[in-house]
């Protein structure tokens, strides 16, 4: 029979998946002889077993619970409902990872009337037993029956306002008594049946709350975002209580070995006395601060900074724990790493490794790389977060805070921006490339539809530009320039908004931003990170700007430039519209020419700011259509410009219109129907190159070719971009090397790839279309039922976020060991939106790739990653 | 060394692969003693290697050619250049597959000035000999160098009528001679060198042309129409010349054993005295028929049927003979099996079984599948097919002849029926489900738009109706109604069109029609066909009336039925529209109750009509939009119905607009997202199930979920459609058996298909959308790339058209094998349009399919491939 439920002397820290964070860590702090009140844990294959037995718990585990009761009885010398010597407990939940406030907990349990009278006899102290009595009705009402809570607190204000008393450490033993009766008589109304006397059923109702709220609406959003799967489940704590609630000498508190805001080596942390834990939580009274202990209880506090020096040494992290003080005898309940803002993060990390308290690998493990984000971005400061609610919460798509007015068009913030105008922020249903230069004006972007992968969220993650995508609950009118909120509050153009492209929220006017500072600690820590790590860390990048940004946060290389990004400055999108709408290749080639000077240009940037490391040049990818304009006046501008008839200009945008642009007539296709579009494309890379050379640089040049789903396809384009490269190098007479590599984003290129490889140097997977393809849905569409995917459990994660290892991650082992089989020095990469996410970088270092390429402000989050991504293989 | 050339001596009719199809049959009938001139074969392995080498002929393959020269020297006991006895021979393409008239023939190579003299010396005929020597120069310049042939043809019929006579047979010898010096003077000008004198550089420069030819545009259409892979190559052969153009006693001509139009068993075919092969083919003169032989020379006709007879009994098949006569003696230059038209072929098949000359397996194989088609729809009278010429060719999308009075939305179709006009045929742009009651009305439709697979093609032949897609030449103008031919003629509504749907022919005005009839043969050959094959064939119907007609044509059950088809009909649309626009789950409960009479009535009709065959009824599948109206009155009137404001509706339709739909909120994501659907559509199938069992009949309805790309996504819904069938099963206590399973057409489902197997009891390949999502591009834009992958050879055949064998059947292979392993019961079936394709039916039977799907008018081609994909594994 399998073992469900361990005494805290049976466990230990290493025990995490089947005890869960707590259970695990009070085994620990048993076994290191700390005080801990003794207790036993439900494992989370107990939660699982509940799952899988149609919500229920088996008898064989029911038996094992009321077992390890029996020797908890024996260890406390208390009996569980016997009036004489009571053993009440707390039934707890713990997961894992830590979730905190997402799951379950009740104080108290085990008490009834009888017990209550005992306990008060016992203690002497029969205000401390009715104060605990009412506190396990109300919780247990609320927490195992999910009764409103406000109908109890309903009634114990009444009897405070009817005592005259502000506080209810002020009511007295009998008014505990009337707010007992009370709560017993409004839990019979609500639940038709009185309150629960049986001890046993008691502690089998909780655990089975708890277990039941391991899958309740807040646990699952927060195991969405924080990517915990579903089936670990949650272990249930059962625990001797320990009173805070005992008197003045008595009270609980929470504390971290270290300041969890700035990293400062301090004890930080507060307390209440004559209190339960929940009391410091809920806000009920207002803490004192640990250090206010000091005066109160030096031996206490003595013990519990020796305590927690011990436990940060132990557990070589700094310490977030829960304590408990009955009549001045110390008791800790929980320990566990503690959560920290991303700049302490690296402070205690770098500080512990500087006492010699761990080591560089251990350092490294202790921060979460998405965290480093933060400290790359402006930010809200606290006080103005504190005193703005938002008015929606969109994706947060791209990092940072950013505020000004309000423009509902690219073109009205050219305008403003010419008319002076400084902060200035875009909203837009969704945005195009049309928008580009607009979104490089703004602090921030803003738009209604599209995804974590929208255009504008990979956009501005390039730029690092702040950005908030698929805000759906606001209502954006295109023609009047107007925003609404879901409370009809009018947000008119000019109007302020500050958006935190951290959280996703939106805020009304304008609030304080404070700016990003790397830290002398960061910059030590990322060396660690670099002497660590060997997975290749490259920059998706498409202009020179950009690259350098990526160069500064340390990328090695260009692993994916989008050509097509750099034809939307206005003086450019011209030409190229020309190329676009010419009929014949004559007037196709005489516009390519105009673009190919341009090209040059920007290629050369891009090789001098990246000399010495390779750079991956795209070739044009787009449907060509996303090129032309959409505005009736711009149409006009353009037929005017290009002198050709507007309702030919028309015919011939709706002729490249598309019904599904995403399956369309793009990447190699374009090349493939336009090779001469190819021609310009390479002798603007080749040339830039030579160019570069000649100024004595180190140049690496690597061709990519998107969107291949067939080995001729890249045959076709390799002839034709070889013949026109080596060309030019053989007149050049310099000896430059350079690769012709494709992207792998179609699902057959993939299961074909041992023949796509005959032509390929490197191979980069394109996750975002990939993806899409697996998947079979668009990320732009996706929006429309994913919602309603999570809420049912379908899916757990984003796939446009986190990659999709069983289906996605198959095609990516298939393709990457069919390449490898047939060319052993294919170089292997990533270019997707994956490349920046930690898991997704973590599954690429396991497969055996050789870099991973991400926007500029996710590099360091991605040398992180992938430096842990390492140890935790070793 | 490989041995790269055969005398005809050394093969055998088995050797096609090698010798290709003239090439063996040429060593066949020398083998078994025909007259045959002798020769040699230069392999299909040559050509590959000539591909191979940069379309050069290896030193070792030349070498071979000089030395079988030798060999035919010494055979012929004549010589290769030289005048006293010399050896001329013919050069002919000759591919596994028969390609007539794709690739290059040049006949009397050897020839020179000296050679002339000789040959005129030794005949004693100089008008031969220089008739022989100007057909050599014309033709080598035509053929092996590509210089135009009018400006030879212009010589010839200069001299012609200086001569003044009319026929070439009338010239003299001197004349010929001026054409000679006049053919020799031309090629100077036109290719600034002389005409080549040497033999061996004639004879290298033809083998040259023949292998080029392979590639060229006309072949490389013809073999993706037929299917043939260019891998294969083309062998040469190279024959001894026999001369038909000796005089009055010389002729050449072509034959059938048996008539290739009717079947009927009697030599057919036709010869010119005095002439060369490529002079019946050229139609210069008109030719005899063959009859007429007979009394011309009795003993060469009376050896040629004697011949003719044989190589019929050798072959067990019908054959298409090319002979010589020179002076009086016959000459064999080929066999082979013939083409003939549908008819004949199932004539000849059940006549040779008859007469006990072949087995009922040989019968079946000599029929092709796509053939049968032409068999069940009407056709044009040859006459009025003469007597015509196509404004255009489209897509010939579904089969038949239709003639009618052109509109162009479906609404004046209708208005049209209703005056009482009976000939309709209907033009769009593209068709979408909207047009679905005016497609049926019309006789034939006509899309701008669109592949083989696109809603018109669809839709046309699961009616068995004639449709043509993407006739892009065509200009259609929606506003004016009006058709631009590339001709400029204009074609207004309510003028007269023809369309043959077989060919993808458009004419303008009536064409005349025949009718279809099925003959006893036919009957008995299907016979045969269900006797032999073990593959299921349903068919993909959606309305009784289809389903009918499919059971007419042997259909074994419904393998897909489109709900949403049933939605398009005037009465009901209104409570479809009702119910997408519900804006909660009341409202559409509301209206799915007033659909849910009409859908129990439709599945009453299948399962009724279907009775002891299963039934897979698809849950709703294509995005709600599509079931929106588009045209401004359209939404008005619907406003108005609904009682909603206009501009509500406006914003709700753009609300329900996708970027791609295709890849957007459609198949089991509706289902998901409401759930109350999913609910009415299961009450519907199984009360009508239930119904149907009640009035004595045996029913088993499969019930098929689509776009599955996750197990939860079946979990979830197989919960809610057990729970809503169990129940309403129990209630009615009738046992009642039901499937439920999934549409395999995500390539994510084909990956993760064990996981999916545990929720499903079949599974059915949808190879459209597995197509698409596995190519990355969708059917509807792939038009605009394909024709140019098409011609620079980078894909041989659309994939929307055969399956592709080695990207979307390595899905399916996956697929199939993880399915059957989990459930070795999983019922496997196709029910994409590739299930009425013979090649990639013979793809699913030997994957180890239950069953293909296909539109009703397809049954038959499906059941005879079926039984020759059995036949050919065995």
């Amino acid at each position: 029979m399998a073992k469900y439920v361990y005494l805290f002397n049976e466990g230990n820290k290493e025990m995490k998946n089947l005890l869960g964070g707590k259970g695990s860590n009070l085994a620990e702090m048993t076994k290191i002889g700390l005080p801990v009140p003794q207790g036993f844990t439900v494992s989370t294959f107990a939660c699982t077993n509940y799952y899988d037995n149609n919500e229920s718990i088996s008898d064989d585990i029911i038996n094992q619970i009321f077992q390890s009761m029996q020797r908890l009885e024996k260890i406390t010398n208390k009996k569980f409902g016997d009036p004489n010597k009571p053993l009440l407990v707390s039934v707890r939940s713990g997961a894992r990872a830590s979730m905190p406030g997402m799951m379950d907990t009740v104080l108290n349990l085990g008490i009834n009337d009888e017990v209550c009278e005992g306990l008060a006899k016992l203690t002497n102290n029969p205000r401390f037993a009715y104060d605990t009595y009412r506190r396990f009705i109300q919780m247990f009402a609320d927490v195992v029956m999910g009764y409103p809570k406000a109908s109890f607190e309903r009634f114990f204000d009444h009897i405070k306002s009817e005592k005259k008393v502000k506080d209810d450490s002020e009511l007295t033993a009998d008014d505990m008594k009337d707010v007992v009766k009370a709560f017993k008589e409004n839990y019979l109304k609500i639940a038709g049946k009185s309150f629960p006397l049986d001890p046993k059923e008691q502690l089998i109702d909780a655990i089975k709350a708890v277990f039941k709220s391991w899958n309740n609406e807040r646990a699952n959003v927060y195991r969405r975002i924080n990517n915990i799967p579903y089936l670990w489940g949650t272990a249930v704590n059962v625990q001797e209580m320990v009173y805070g609630n005992m008197g003045l000498e008595s009270g609980s508190g929470v504390a971290f070995t270290r300041n969890p805001s700035t990293g400062e080596d301090e004890i930080y942390g507060e307390y209440i006395i004559n209190s339960q834990g929940e009391d410091v939580v809920a806000g009920i009274r207002t803490p004192q601060p640990i250090s206010k202990l000091k005066k109160q209880m030096p031996e206490v506090f003595e013990e519990f900074i020796k305590i927690a020096k011990t436990l940060e040494n132990h557990y070589h992290d700094m310490q977030d724990m829960e304590f408990t003080i009955e009549n001045r005898k110390l008791y800790m309940l929980q320990t566990r790493n503690g959560k920290r803002t991303a700049r302490a993060a690296i402070k205690i990390a770098v500080d512990l490794f500087n006492e010699g308290k761990i080591t560089k690998e251990e350092a490294i493990m202790q921060v979460n790389p998405n965290q480093l984000d933060a400290l790359l971005h402006p930010a809200f400061s606290n006080d103005s977060l504190q005193n703005n609610k938002e008015i929606t919460t969109g994706l947060a798509a791209s990092p940072g805070a950013a505020t000004g007015k309000i423009y509902f068009t690219a073109e009205d913030i050219l305008n403003a921006h010419q008319r002076g105008e400084k902060d200035l922020i875009l909203a837009r249903l969704e945005t195009s490339p049309e928008d580009i230069e607009g979104m490089n004006i703004a602090n921030g972007i803003i738009t209604i539809r599209g995804g974590m992968t929208s255009h504008a969220a990979v956009v501005a993650r390039g730029m690092g530009k702040c950005a908030i995508c698929g805000s759906e609950e606001l209502i954006l009118n295109e023609n009047n320039k107007t925003i609404t909120t879901k409370d009809n509050q009018l947000i008119k153009e000019g109007d302020y908004l500050s958006l935190d492209g951290s959280t996703g929220k939106v805020y009304l006017g304008l609030l304080e931003t404070t700016t990003a500072l790397l830290s002398n600690d960061f910059k030590t820590f990322m060396s660690w990170v670099d002497e660590i790590r060997d997975l290749e860390i490259r920059v998706n990048a498409d202009l020179p700007r950009d690259a350098k940004v990526a160069k500064e946060f340390g990328a090695e290389g260009i692993g994916l430039c989008r050509t097509e990004h750099m034809f939307f400055e206005e003086s450019r999108i011209f030409s190229f519209r020309k190329m676009i709408l010419s009929n014949n290749t004559e007037d196709r080639k005489k516009a390519l020419k105009e673009i190919l000077s341009y090209q040059i240009k920007d290629f050369e940037g891009l090789f001098r700011c990246m000399s010495t490391y390779p750079v991956i040049i795209r070739y044009l990818d787009p449907p060509l259509h996303e090129f032309l304009p959409k505005e009736e006046t711009e149409i006009n501008l353009l037929a005017k410009e290009l002198k050709i008839n507007i309702n030919d200009l028309k015919a011939r945008i709706t002729e490249l219109t598309e019904l599904n642009p995403m399956m369309g007539h793009r990447g190699c296709r374009i090349a493939i129907t336009y090779p001469e579009i190819t021609i310009m494309q390479t002798k603007a890379i080749i040339t830039a190159a030579l160019n570069i050379t000649k100024e004595g640089k180190e140049v690496h040049p690597e061709l990519m070719i998107p969107l291949i789903g067939d080995k001729n396809e890249l045959k076709y384009l390799t002839d034709i971009i070889k013949k026109e490269a080596d060309e030019l190098i053989k007149n050049a007479n310099i000896n430059l090397k350079y690769l012709i590599g494709t992207m792998i984003e179609i699902p057959r290129a993939a299961l074909l790839a041992d023949e796509i490889a005959e032509y390929a140097d490197f191979f980069s997977f394109g996750t975002n279309d990939l993806t899409q393809m697996t998947y079979g849905f668009s990320r732009d569409d996706a929006g429309k039922f994913l919602t309603e995917y999570y809420k049912k459990q379908i899916f757990e994660f984003d796939p446009f976020e986190i990659i999709d290892k069983n289906g996605v991650g198959k095609l990516i082992e298939i393709a990457t060991n069919k390449g490898r089989k047939i060319n052993p020095n294919l170089e292997i990469g990533i270019c997707g939106e994956h490349g920046g996410e930690p898991s997704s970088i973590e599954f690429c270092y396991q497969i055996g790739m050789n870099y991973v390429s991400c926007s500029p402000y996710r590099v360091p989050v991605a040398k992180l990653a992938s430096a842990q991504a390492k140890i935790k293989k070793q």
